[in-house]
């Protein structure tokens, strides 16, 4: 299975073809996001690679979150076709002998044939990691945005609710993109405080545009930072204009949680 | 100031030396622990290397917290005297610049000229975490044991009781020191869960054998394994040998967290 029409499952033969689902965990710091590119190493790049080793035959995988440089994942999808004989199940362990310490599989399992990544019905949540402190911590700089101007919680949780709901977010959406259709749902967006420092921002949505989890992540900053009102959300959504919202908050706070699939969606495409 | 009578103060005016205390931070992936040695690089040096280059004379601190290879720290503590103007509070954040991103100096402060690091009277808090799942978390690999087989808190939680109060500790020092009191005073040691799959041992004493905190973790992970009972603690602390313990839990799971000393006692030693 390839991107478009299985023009890589070329010389497979599709009476034995099994599809198989990876639910894939990775730091990103090392890669230069998922999706292959000729100028560095990627996610995608390492799981086609590895698994066409382990499966001898040439594996090339879609991906459900294309998620950018120095982003990380705790729940990615990843789909692909195999004529193997391993049961889908043991899958996973046979490839993470094989993959670097910082790209783990979590799971792996057959899935109907029709079963696509991103094509199907889901549901994706993000996490964006704030570390609110004068003084940065080693340990958490990798995953953790550091921000030293102090947030203030409750306007960025009264500026998290203004994005709820179904709406046009080519406020929130990176310019370098083409994409024509900007609205989006976003199912819930939520602000939390976790020990004492640090504060969690969780955007669950049934689709997200170029960057919008991180410009979601920059401009509650700014509400927090006292720069915007909460209720400036809702003027941001109305002008449709990115320069309206704030800056796109760095890669490496942000963490690609899971994706729920609804079953029969998947069986009845 | 160093480890004995302040021989490395020679050419200093001890009218113009002022203490410092330093709360040192970092993650101990990529350092040889923290005591200077022949074979690699250590947190004390590359201190030592960037406060003498910062003050423009030979500063050699003295830690609070030995630590090993591998574990890390949020608040360890270290002191060095110094004839430096630069204002106590404001070395933290000229030397911050300096230093790797690994290693973070949260606050620098004057103490009075009898502060020690190690001979004042202290309570040291320390975490052991670990990653109870069937698969790893890559994000987590450098600060948290991962431990495959199903933990039970609650026995953990019993054997951690047993380890309250002063006790002969010698069944939970390294047999690789030469120590012959081996008497310490633990204050607390918990066990709690965080999110679904972390547990934490946290222990805090006046003072700790080489090796203590992680022999202490591996044994309650014994016990949460079913291997010993939360009772067994009590026989492993009488018959005062080390092999009756539980194995030394690996180093990247534990964390110097912060060390408490009383102002009353360094003021008056």
């Amino acid at each position: 299975m390839t991107e478009e029409e299985g023009k890589g499952n070329s010389g497979k033969d599709p009476g034995t073809l099994k599809r198989i689902k990876l639910v894939v965990s990775y730091e990103g710091t090392n890669y230069c996001g998922w999706q292959v590119q000729p100028n560095g190493i990627t996610i995608e790049e390492v799981l086609n690679r590895t698994l066409s080793e382990l499966l001898g035959e040439q594996i090339q995988v879609i991906g459900a979150s294309r998620t950018d440089a120095g982003v990380h994942s705790l729940g990615n999808v990843a789909a692909f076709d195999t004529e193997s004989r391993i049961p889908p199940e043991k899958i996973c362990y046979a490839l993470n002998q094989r993959l670097p310490e910082d790209i783990v599989v979590q799971s792996s399992c057959q899935v109907p044939g029709n079963f696509h990544p991103r094509r199907c019905y889901s549901e994706k949540t993000y996490e964006y990691r704030i570390l609110n402190r004068k003084i940065p911590i080693p340990t958490l700089r990798r995953d953790t945005y550091f921000y030293y101007r102090n947030l203030d919680l409750l306007k960025m949780q009264r500026a998290a609710a203004y994005l709820e709901g179904e709406h046009d977010f080519k406020s929130f959406c990176s310019v370098r993109t083409s994409v024509e259709d900007t609205v989006r749902k976003i199912l819930s967006c939520t602000v939390e405080r976790e020990a004492q420092d640090k504060i969690i921002i969780r955007v669950t949505g049934t689709g997200f545009l170029y960057n919008m989890v991180r410009i979601i992540a920059g401009t509650l900053i700014s509400v927090g930072a006292g720069e915007r009102t909460p209720e400036s959300i809702g003027e941001i959504l109305e002008k449709r204009d990115r320069s309206q919202a704030g800056p796109t908050a760095p890669a490496h706070g942000l963490t690609m949680i899971g994706i729920q699939y609804r079953d029969s969606d998947i069986l009845f495409l």
